[in-house]
């Protein structure tokens, strides 16, 4: 396709704007996809804050976003399972296909991933993208573009729930009721989990967590959390602890309330990076500790749980901004944490 | 059998006497054990200085010991793979067998168990035991009772290995070059792991790793065991680390070493109960951490790793004393911890 | 509790009877249970007209029945989970608790196991029964004691998609769709298997799995089941195949519509005891085939998923007769298979 | 490299002659390797007496060979780890790296593998070939080229052993004492089986099993297989079942001989491509029935294996031929089969 398109570009910390692009061109195994949504995801919004994620610094201008949801408008010669016409849900990752990682299946640890706005690549705050087929997976009808697009953190959620070996008659603690922490609640109700409850500090967030299908939650403000789960589960404790918090105490919080031989999720991370952890209780209650980089292996499942209706996407959403507002779609989403779960672009 | 037998006390913190008891009955289900070697324990020393360790509190007079190995004498009429005569390695835990722990197979968490050494259980620093037959493995022809006694540690270095799925074709590091250093890393060289480094700052330790077959080691001292550790695996990184040092600087460094996805066990206690621990590195590499409480299934695999050569477990011990002699065994093995790797108690 | 109570037995080849026996008293680890309604299973009934099932072979008077479900009316002194009036579902078989396989979490596999109605232990087809508490699985509110009764073969059909790996994201067919294949279609619904296929030559039956749930089904008269299960899974096989019906031809057409990789369960007996089996597909798909031996740790789970609504367990019910009617029970199930589903005797 | 290569074709059935073809020139991602060693398999001896495999179907002028040993003569421009002189073993199967089975580490099930010797792939029984480099693997100083050649069989046997899930503690019996058993055999060994028996009914078969390391071997024309096997577990039997046979009454033998809840790996393939297999006797043992096509992951593994002494590989090799000898190699291969345990060419 010929032609320029619009792109919003990140310009300096705390800055948008805007820029023209040629619209790029599927290679043989490519699709180009017009972009309709991106959702805003928190590693977004750390780079436009601070400029960099570690040893990832934003070299200006740089295209963020990396959750988006489209349709096929044009079509390599070497792909087959996608047409003219097909929505679809991006995978941002492109790996490499023969290192260690990519060859025993956990293609999520590749070293050389190509992965949407994660500095040098660009992300797809603009209006097309050329991107591999095999990563492009197709929507069903009653699945829409926006639900499309929030397949990604969907599949954070269920990579988590994946990695803790979810499974149906277990009980499990979500500590954390931010985006990540209610797609991760969602993604084990769907597998099965009997039993989900969700802490977080905030209300509000606890109104959209009981909302969205918690068993029921906890304002660790207000109530002594590993008390009320030894309450909720008979003096059990839970099978299942998924921090997506990134606080210390959370993560404290849901091993003591563990039972023994029980397995903790880290998905949040820590604003120092460490975490001062309570390994002699660890030890005697054997609990394990997996943790989550990105998914592997997740968008068809993720997509099949939100067309049954497993899981509730769009319930998360709860500011749509258009691609022209992207300004102060990334300042309110950054000062209005308490308020904003989740915010997505509307592209066009 | 009729009689008293003498029975090794602890009276007080630092404080070991003596004192007679009858010579015990055994039930129907249990066979009487003339007990030839004791091993002592990192925890029976704790007690020894501490009088506790966290909510076990010694009430004096306690019997420590719970590592033993000794010859059958006498068997309760319901006990078939028995007779007297058989020596034996004596697993010190009897377990419930109705807990769901129990029921699923990981005995070891079991909340009732009655186990050696304990409080307000009494070790067996003494001349006769009875015990559930069940739990007495008979040894080969070629596997002494001090082998039986020592049975006990090389079981928490199989269990390390486990947890952590030591496989061939797999680097390893252990850390810390201790009594259950040294039998994990032979436990890892047992189950086929290729390549086993040993870490730790005491140079006789780790000539003790050397000796007893450590692919190589590292003088924590003198070199920087993360980049040691690159070098050896030609900057890939290790599959498998596993801490018995019980220290912050040796699981952090072994979480550095580790290839991505791989894993971490913790056996080691830190003396505070706490580490702080790179969470944000953990997730980026996606590692899995493991721990151990005592173990499972493991006595008649390591029984037959002795019986065919694959651990030396003598090799361990440094130091025999007598039973008459214990004040003594205790206060060296508490104020010599650089010499003595492992010290044995001789009943008879 | 004294008194007599009413016994069905079974006096030879197709001839019930009954007699009084003295209510059982509970020893101080076992509740008395006062029998509400105990199912009919498909090894009652071959029993019953063939007097053996290999080499458990009938000594009339002999009690069949062994899915039990009713109330409890007394308790020993050490049952502390469950009290008078609760109502349970019995898990019908008593482990030694000490062998390698219930060491090891392997109950199922006990070679000394009590089993009700498993010659020469006597089953339940009477008013009390006295049994281990551990084994009697308090019933909540909303699922009553037919429902009880009826967890025994549901947790056979739990147990074969646990062995299958059952997971989201997967797609299954059942072959058979007796009661078996109905409540093993179930589970895999409730376990999260998104798309699963019942095949049968009875159309009545199929009807009754629509009604249950399944995806779809496959009439084996009618329609070429292989080409049926390529067609709905668009080419692709199925991930999981799961067989009920214990004939050759339904597990080869379940192999032969596996993706390569699948797993096989077998779950009914042939009547030969034997099946051919297409061994070199088995290898060029690299096939696993997993098999069921009764089930373990299996009736929280099952329980759960009833009380929840994941599970329509009453569905399957075609037929209930009164403890009087047990000739005529027996008979009907044995001679209108095509018509009863699965029927119940209520007790009282 | 310029020039011209000789070349051994199969040019119908029972028929070998040579012919030249021009020195292939490596791709950026590939290396030429001279090959110095190719083993005949017996896929290899197949094609040759009858001209198919299954669908797969010689068309002569066709050449046979898949286990080739050689040294790096030329290196493409994107590889890293091979250089001129490396001598490697060569992995045989180029997969595609997209689909679902490569993605997830499955890849031996690529439906788009191009396979050595596999119509209408040709093979190497040729002087030079241009292979992926990632697929070429350097052999340490100790491994020659002719053991590099062996590890595709190896391979096999490692991943037989894995597949059943080998491990330390176990005993398992191998039935079928040719090229494949003796591997798997040594596999099993070096993965640290403890007891490994070997069953077949060529006497000269098994004194190289026990010269190889088996822990003792069965002749099932002179003794009962399941009596001796039973014996020699003290009435146990063994956990893990091995079949490189093919033939039905060694894989019955095998699940008699199992203990309950062991694992039966099918690896040979029966002539008929089927077999009749006591499905009743696996479900009472709830038998798990695994399978082999190929392997993945384990060419490093084998290699480790071999330069570490755990697998004597050339102990299997009988019989040495030059490449000029093959018509007279593939004949004495067929005819001699009760004494040529391995044929391996020489080709330079």
């Amino acid at each position: 396709m010929e032609g320029k398109m619009k792109v919003a570009v990140m310009e300096g910390i705390g800055k948008m704007g805007f820029t023209e692009r040629p619209i790029p061109t599927p290679k043989d195994d490519e699709v180009l996809v017009k972009l309709e949504y991106v959702g805003i995801c928190g590693s977004d919004l750390h780079y436009y804050e601070h400029g960099r994620i570690g040893d990832y610094i934003v070299e200006p201008p740089f295209v963020l976003g990396h959750e988006p949801g489209g349709t096929v408008v044009e079509v390599g010669k070497d792909v087959k399972h996608l047409k003219v016409g097909d929505r679809v849900a991006l995978e941002p990752g492109k790996t490499c296909g023969h290192c260690e990682f990519c060859k025993t299946g956990r293609y999520n640890l590749c070293p050389d991933v190509i992965f949407f706005a994660t500095p040098p690549v660009d992300g797809v705050f603009q209006e097309y993208v050329a991107h591999e087929a095999d990563l492009c997976f197709k929507l069903p009808d009653n699945v829409d573009t926006m639900e499309g697009a929030l397949i990604e953190p969907l599949a954070v959620g269920f990579h988590a729930a994946k990695q803790g070996g979810a499974a149906m008659g277990q009980t499990a603690v979500v500590t954390g009721s931010g985006c990540i922490g209610l797609v991760t609640m969602m993604a084990l109700k769907a597998l099965g989990v009997d039993q989900v409850y969700v802490v977080d500090i905030m209300q509000k967030r606890l109104d959209k967590a009981m909302e969205l299908g918690a068993t029921d939650v906890i304002n660790g403000r207000e109530k002594n959390t590993v008390e009320e789960l030894m309450k909720l589960t008979d003096g059990r404790g839970v099978d299942l602890a998924i921090d997506t918090s990134g606080t210390e105490i959370c993560v404290r919080q849901g091993m003591e309330a563990l039972v023994k031989g029980g397995t903790q999720v880290l998905v949040g991370y820590s604003a120092s990076g460490d975490m001062k952890l309570p390994t002699s209780l660890i030890c005697d209650k054997e609990i394990t500790i997996k943790s989550v980089f990105r998914y592997r292996h997740i968008y068809p499942l993720a997509i099949q749980a939100v067309a049954e209706g497993k899981v509730n996407l769009k319930g998360i959403v709860t500011n749509v901004f258009e691609l022209d507002d992207i300004q102060n779609a990334m300042d309110r989403s950054v000062n209005e944490k308490a308020d904003i779960v989740k915010s997505v672009v509307k592209i066009c």
